[in-house]
C-alpha cells in the first residue's frame, strides 16, 4: 500500500476472480462461462471492417441503437433501461447511489455486494441462509435498508419464486431492492415485468452467461425511468463511454440473434440435469439449481480435496473457503462431453479415496 | 431523481461529453478524436474468427500481455503499469484513492476533475490560470492537497515544461502528484521516466487520441509498485475485468504498430501549424498547443456564434460557455481536407459577418 491511499480504503478487501492458471489446458468449470460461442452474427459483426475502422471515434454514449433493441426483447420502455460495463458496474452504480440508510444482502451469496459495501463506506447486514441455504424473504420485508438479492442466488443456485421477491418489494415501497439476476435464463423467472408495477425495483442482468458474451463486458439494468435516470447521473459522472465500440456491434447481433441463446440455454438446462443425475448416483449432494452451474458436496470427499484433485487432473471448478460453504464445489455446466470428463475424473477420485 | 438517490449525489452535476448530432452528416472536429483510423494489424487482429469466439471467456483480468508489451514500449516494469477503461477510469480510481486531504486542479482544464471532486465528497480547490492561460507552478508548490494536473492542458493546448513539472512533485513528496497526459504524443514530453525517481507522481495516458482508439475504451496509468498496487485493490473492488477482450485484441495489435501512430502524430502536428497559420491570417488568436486542437477566437466572432454559424454549414467544433473562455472555441486537427473545409466555411462566416 502507498503512503498516499486512503485510510478509509486500507482495509479492502478485494474481489477475486476465479483463477485463470496458464499452466497447462484446463477444462474451464469454475467461472460460469458459456461453452457455447457467440452467434454468427456476433462473430460477423466484429469482423466488419467498418467497425474497427469507427474505433477511432468516440462510441454513443447513450447507447441508442442496442438500447432500442434491446428494450424491445425485454417489454420495456428505452429509458428504463441503462447498459454497463459489465452487470458489476451497474451493481456498483446502485451501491454508490442508492444506499444512504445501509445495505442488506444475503451471506452466502455474490461476493462483490460485501466488497462494494465496504468500498462505500456503507453500514451493511448479512443476512444468514436458511439451512437448506435458501433466502427467507421474511427477513428482507419491511426493512429500511437498500436490499440486494441474486436471484436466482449464486453459489447455491437456487431461485426464489417472483411471489417473494413482491412480497419484499411491497413490504417498503420507499426503500429499494436490488435484484441481480446474472443467471435468470437457466431457469428462472426474471422479475423484470414487476418494474412496471413497482418502482422501488431494479433489476440487473448480464450478456456474460446467457449470452456468451463474458469477455464482452456487458450488463444492464432495469428499473423506473427516475432511477435509470439516477443510474445515468453516475454513469456520466464516472464514465460516459462506459461500453466501447466492438461490444456495441456485439451487443446489437446478439440481441438480434437472441433465439440461438435461448436454445443454448435449453442445452445447458438439459446437461446440468444430466450432470446433477450423475453426480447424484455418484452419492454427492447437489442442490436445485436454476443457475448454469451446480453446487454440490460428497460427504467422503473434503471441498478443498476434490476441487484440488480436478484441478491436477485438468478440471477447474469454483471451491469456496468460508466455514458454512467450504463443504461444497461450484461446478459450472459445459457441454455434455466437458461433463463427461468431469464425471468420468470424479468417480476415479472417488475410487481411489476408496482404496 | 428518485427519491432512493444518496443525498451527497443530489446536486451532482454529471460530464457532459461532446455532442453527436443525428440530423445530419458532420465533420467532426468536437472530441479530439484521430482523423486517421487504426492501424491494419489492429483491423485485422479485431477481425479473428478467434477473438469472436473467445467473448464467450472472461478477459485476462490482469492483462499480462498487452500490459508487457505496452510496458516495454513505455520503458517501465509492467507492476509500474495498470489499463483502465479509458483514461477516465484511471481519474475515477485517483480521485477515490489518494484525496484524503482533498485535491487541486487547474480551473480551466479537463471538465471532469470538478465531477470526480463532487462524485467523491473530496475538499477541492481551483486554482486560476494565469492571463495568458498558461498554469502558474507556484500555485502548487508544497501544497497538501492532490494535485491533478492535465499536460498539455485542455481545452488550452498549452504544455508545462517537465522542469516545472518535476518542481511541483519535489515540493512535498508526501503528497501524490497525478498527471494527465491524454495529449501528451503531439508535442509534449511525457513525465514518465519521473516516475522511476520519484513515488509521489503518477502518469495517465490514454489509447483514444493518439492511437485512434477512443472507441476501444483503453487508458493506463503509470507510477510505483505501491501506487499500482493501490490502483488494482480499486480496480478489483469496482470492476476486475475493465478491459474487455476486443480491446485487448486491438491494444496488442496497437502497441506492436506503435510507429504508424507515431507518424499519424507527426502528420496532425503538421496539420496544425498549416491550420494555425491560416486561421491567424483570417484575423483568428490562436494559443500555441502541443495538442491535437487548438484554442482559438477572433475579435469580430462571438465565441459561440462562431460555434453555432460552423454547425450550420457542417463543422462541429467544441465550445465552452464558462466565463472566461466563451470567446474561445476549441476545434480538433482533423486531416488537412478536413481543415480545408473550417478555414474556408470561417472565411465566409467572417465575409458575410463584415457583410
Amino acid at each position: 500500500m502507498s503512503r498516499f491511499f486512503d485510510t478509509r480504503l486500507s482495509r479492502l478487501e478485494a474481489y477475486t476472480p476465479g483463477e485463470q492458471p496458464r499452466d497447462m489446458k484446463y477444462i474451464k468449470l469454475n467461472t460460469n462461462e458459456s461453452p457455447y460461442p457467440p452467434s454468427d452474427g456476433v462473430i460477423k459483426a466484429l469482423g466488419e471492417a467498418e467497425l474497427a475502422k469507427r474505433l477511432r471515434l468516440y462510441p454513443d454514449p447513450e447507447c441508442l441503437e442496442v438500447r432500442t433493441l434491446l428494450s424491445v426483447v425485454l417489454g420495456v420502455d428505452k429509458d428504463e433501461l441503462v447498459l454497463t460495463n459489465g452487470s458489476d458496474e451497474a451493481l456498483s452504480f446502485a451501491f454508490m447511489s442508492f444506499c444512504e440508510k445501509g445495505v442488506i444482502f444475503p451471506e452466502i451469496s455474490y461476493g462483490f455486494y460485501k466488497v462494494f459495501a465496504e468500498l462505500y463506506n456503507l453500514k451493511y447486514r448479512q443476512i444468514p441462509l436458511k439451512d437448506d441455504f435458501s433466502i427467507n424473504a421474511d427477513d428482507y420485508i419491511g426493512t429500511d435498508e437498500t436490499v440486494f438479492i441474486a436471484n436466482p442466488n449464486a453459489p447455491t443456485g437456487l431461485f426464489l419464486g417472483l411471489d417473494e421477491i413482491e412480497r419484499i418489494v411491497t413490504s417498503n415501497k420507499n426503500r429499494l431492492v436490488v435484484v441481480d439476476e446474472a443467471y435468470i435464463d437457466f431457469g428462472g423467472v426474471s422479475a423484470i415485468p414487476l418494474t412496471k408495477k413497482y418502482d422501488n425495483l431494479l433489476v440487473i442482468q448480464t450478456f456474460s452467461k446467457s449470452r456468451s458474451m463474458a469477455g464482452a463486458r456487458l450488463g444492464f439494468a432495469v428499473g423506473c425511468k427516475d432511477i435509470i435516470r439516477d443510474m445515468n447521473t453516475i454513469r456520466y459522472s464516472t464514465n460516459p463511454y462506459n461500453i466501447n465500440s466492438a461490444t456495441l456491434a456485439a451487443a446489437r447481433a446478439a440481441v438480434i440473434d437472441n433465439d440461438y441463446y435461448m436454445e443454448n440455454c435449453k442445452k445447458i438446462i438439459e446437461t446440468r440435469a444430466y450432470t446433477t443425475k450423475a453426480l447424484c448416483e455418484l452419492g454427492f449432494e447437489v442442490l436445485d439449481s436454476k443457475c448454469n452451474f451446480i453446487f454440490a458436496k460428497h460427504k467422503e470427499l473434503d471441498g478443498e480435496e476434490y476441487y484440488l484433485e480436478l484441478k491436477r487432473r485438468g478440471v477447474l471448478v469454483r471451491h469456496f473457503t468460508s466455514e458454512r460453504i467450504r463443504d461444497y464445489n461450484r461446478i459450472t455446466i459445459g457441454t455434455r462431453e466437458m461433463m463427461d470428463v468431469l464425471i468420468t475424473q470424479t468417480r476415479e477420485i472417488l475410487a481411489a479415496k476408496r482404496g
